[in-house]
């Protein structure tokens, strides 16, 4: 392969994450890098390292993650990679866009921001056909004060109560630009159906769960809206709520800078 | 037990198929009628038989199945069935009603109709979430010839070729009152999204699916909608087209008459 020059690509990539163990490779499970690394020796002939905007756990899906890749040995349009990949490809995740990219181009450390989407339902029948994507509580939910407390969390604060135990970082400051509930049209099984959709310039491990999970504690009357600066400025996990669980969870959008 | 009176109810009942090896109960597989069975024998301590009103295939799912069951067992209200069967199931299953029904309320031999209803995609863009819900095809189709073909359907007719293979009935005589294409709103993937929605007084086993896998192949252009006349008249499995596969196929509806 001498004299080849690495090509960079920027992907965008949407999945179905109930049948797959996360985005990081592991041995013997199933993951969405892994599916795309397999897909990408078999169009290259070689071992290409595909590198995500950051991880999402098990159960997590994706309407539009980013991943970088270099390559030498591509040599058609990036929209044949698309085509390429797809047919390599297990149903439940498909590449949707594919440019190619400055040298330098890399999907974490470029990442400017990111929009997370979680979506829940309170009250009303069980909905089959949700179960893998919505979170359904069947206790009441104040959406007025979870409203008034998705407020508290907009601005540049340090959310060391909101990042899983166990996943230190250089440094747990953020800057949320927005919180906001989503009401969604109701389903014929009754209940109310919302998102919540959180933007940051960045997110801690575990953070959007885990605010969303402190947001019912204050849905359910357990703490006042108000109560959510101390939870931050306490910067102790155990100040906060449990985690929600996973399948509800979308990573919406990454955003980055436009090439130059 | 000595002295109490069996009880009849009529369930309905939804479920994403996904997960299960069909309605049918067999030993060591999860299906539909085996966990609604489960949940029976805890509430009833009794082995209840569940009656469905047909068989649903591996994957096939439904909006509105209907069963039957008898018991002595249950002395609380039928909602208060429901909610106790809720408990005792999987989330990919739900109990949507359950009423008092006659002694001799039966879910198989008192269907006085069905409608299934069959979910397509052309062209456009994989939908990951859509995966299991949904036959998309690459191929061009013909829509407007798809719902000429549909209309042949229509009547009462004899559907030998469109019964699988090795499941004789007594006869393959049934009364077709619509066949018809619903068009459905496009989503950010692109491509044509629709239904076929077919409703008669009884089916033959896989007769949907093969209704469908047919219609298809008209619209590719393989045949004329009017050759539909000439498959029905074969009577012969062979002359029709190709079984579609079961994930996209919806139970939406089965029809009885109101109790007296």
């Amino acid at each position: 392969m001498a004299g080849l020059v690495d090509r960079t690509f920027k992907l965008t990539i949407a999945y179905d994450g109930t049948d797959f163990s996360g985005w990081q490779i592991q041995p013997q499970k199933p993951t969405i890098q892994g599916m795309l690394e397999r897909a990408l020796v078999k169009l290259t002939r070689q071992r290409v390292h595909v590198t995500g905007s950051g991880r999402t756990d098990a159960g997590v899906h994706a309407l539009a993650q980013v991943a970088s890749l270099r390559t030498p040995n591509w040599r058609a349009s990036a929209s044949d990679l698309v085509k390429a990949m797809n047919v390599n490809l297990p149903p439940t995740i498909v590449v949707t866009d594919a440019v190619d990219a400055p040298d330098d181009f890399h999907a974490i450390r470029d990442a400017i921001g990111k929009r997370y989407r979680y979506q829940l339902q309170v009250g009303g029948q069980r909905n089959v056909f949700d179960y893998r994507y919505r979170w359904h509580l069947y206790h009441d939910i104040d959406l007025d004060a979870v409203t008034e407390a998705a407020g508290r969390f907009v601005g540049k604060h340090d959310f060391a109560s909101f990042q899983a135990v166990g996943s230190p970082r250089k440094t747990t400051t953020r800057h949320v630009k927005v919180c906001e509930i989503i009401r969604e049209p109701s389903m014929n099984g009754g209940g109310n159906l919302f998102s919540i959709e959180i933007e940051a310039d960045g997110f801690l491990y575990n953070m959007v769960r885990n605010i969303v999970g402190t947001l019912m504690e204050v849905g359910k009357g357990k703490y006042p809206p108000q109560h959510i600066d101390n939870v931050i400025e306490a910067a102790n996990r155990d100040a906060a709520g449990p985690t929600a669980p996973p399948q509800a969870l979308f990573l919406k959008r990454v955003d980055y800078l436009p090439f130059t």
